[in-house]
């Protein structure tokens, strides 16, 4: 062989080996729609520091609990919570079976798409049209009812399905934590039954595994069959302080993981992660999704109606969560749609 | 080979064969304190059914849901409930810190002894003594104490532990549909704190799979701490009709299998076992522990103050339930005691 052509070979092979082991690489990568900056590194990191059999700081199959919430940190909530939306659809796809309505607020409102309107019949009338929604019709009826509304509505602005406007990064997040024995959990103000139609489908989290805002519910038997009716009447409000204690409640170990967007996140991230005496070493890692992409998401944070994130903003850097910055940390938002 | 020899070595290795298929079928055995009675066989083609690959009916794994009563059904519940046990002498034991309870009902009573002077001041009498021992403490301060009484204390007639007091069979029927994909939940009328201290260890039932009855609890910073403190208020009755409650809160979805003893698992019962419509034709699985054995456990059904047995007794034949007979069914009740 000349040398040229034996120079040529190896630059050839050198070049094929990078390729190959850029493609095995992307391949062994457990977060490929995460950018290669420190937020992907810092939840790595903390993934082999758990899990490595071989760790000072290694913990259990059975203790990797893993709570997130789910507006603004597993799909998007502006320009309202979607849950909201689908609330306001109800109201109208009802409206036709009570005429009573277009001369009742806060359901003339609503009909009118008045949303001033609405708002002026403040916390009252926002529960009734709670309670009108989701309440007083069986558990099946309400889950049949939000599949429906999954199927048909779009979103205002994007003309998405709402639940493909789940974030493709925090579905591989979702995926690693499971791929290395955690268990994930769904601790969301949403309604636990709302999340509980689409949850297992979109995140791979099961029921049992989703932690919600809960109304009461009684059991009849209609015409001999057993049957769950939806009551009117809050149980557990699971936003801010009653995040930790939905996570009591349903869960009943202190989780290893929590991942938020916003102040209604901050009692769980610190539940989770603040030492509960000296000998309480276990690493515990709190996330914070900061939406900072206005251009394919939305951009907002400490003045915002939705999601506002102040206090724990502030709080990160002190209690060591990372925050997440949705523009730079992240190399796509929403999943290729193919629906 | 001459022929008495050729026979004696081919009855020899037919002895041998059959001894090897015997300790083969004992080791395959899934359930081997049960007897092979009708019970045991009902069991197993069950689970074959609903898990075998080729079975019309097979469900999928996510959908194999079993959840089992507690009290009466996976340990004893005689002469009184075990948590109520508990709670006496965890009153007893504060009763130090507490000098007017000397001359305060139900205390007072509690503190000499007097059962009938206990039950004469009624229910709120009782509920005073749950609040006592369950609530106004941290969720830490409320399960070490269940740890260290569940260390200490014996059962008045056996002499045992009261986590001794489990029964065998069940533990290998948890067991078997565990190894068949099944996620087993407790659904008990029993505090949910109180069976989430022993549920993992002695059931492999972790805590997140134990629904039981919940009193409310508030979120607080104590000196920088996150706190959860058990307030005296009751948020679940886990009994009766409130076990499908409780099923739909914690489960979101309806089981395949269920196990109680009393009339306090009718509704879950029915809510398992009863097709919904027509095209509902998945099989599912009703079982109740009878206590028939006064010898070796107690013997109790229709008369009972603990764990009545009526109503449930006589809709099993109806339902198709499978009533498991402890003196016929059970080859041994509680597992060898090596503490």
């Amino acid at each position: 062989m000349r040398p040229q052509r034996y120079l040529l070979s190896i630059t050839l092979s050198l070049v094929a080996s990078v390729a190959l082991l850029q493609v095995a690489m992307a391949q062994n990568d457990p977060l490929p729609s995460w950018n290669n900056t420190g937020a992907k590194t810092a939840v790595i990191k903390f993934v082999d520091r758990v899990t490595a059999k071989d760790s000072a700081d290694f913990v259990a199959a059975e203790e990797r609990i893993a709570v997130f919430d789910n507006d603004g940190t597993l799909w998007s909530e502006q320009p309202v919570y979607f849950q909201g939306l689908f609330a306001l659809d109800r109201v109208r796809a009802m409206a036709p079976k009570h005429p009573e309505w277009k001369t009742t607020e806060p359901f003339k409102s609503v009909i009118a798409g008045d949303m001033k309107g609405l708002m002026a019949t403040g916390k009252q009338g926002l529960a009734k049209v709670i309670a009108a929604s989701h309440a007083n019709m069986t558990a099946e009826e309400f889950a049949d009812s939000v599949a429906r509304w999954l199927e048909t509505a779009r979103h205002p602005t994007t003309g998405k399905r709402y639940d493909e406007m789940v974030f493709q990064p925090m579905l591989e997040l979702l995926d690693y934590l499971r791929a290395n024995d955690f268990k994930t959990f769904l601790v969301s103000g949403g309604g636990i039954d709302f999340m509980r139609v689409f949850a297992e489908r979109v995140y791979g989290v099961p029921p049992e595994q989703v932690v919600g805002s809960e109304i009461d519910a009684t059991f009849e038997m209609r015409d001999g069959i057993p049957t769950i009716v939806k009551v009117p009447k809050l149980v557990l409000v699971d936003d801010k302080a009653g995040k930790p204690i939905g996570i009591y409640r349903h869960i009943g170990r202190r989780p290893l993981v929590a991942g938020g967007n916003s102040d209604g996140d901050l009692q769980m991230l610190q539940y989770t992660t603040i030492a509960r005496n000296a000998s309480d070493t276990t690493p515990r890692f709190g996330l914070i999704v900061h939406h900072t992409d206005a251009e394919r998401e939305f951009a907002y944070d400490r003045d915002s109606h939705m999601g506002r994130l102040d206090a724990a903003l502030d709080e990160a850097g002190k209690r060591g969560w990372l925050v997440v910055d949705m523009k730079n940390d992240w190399k796509t938002i929403y999943p290729d749609s193919s629906h």
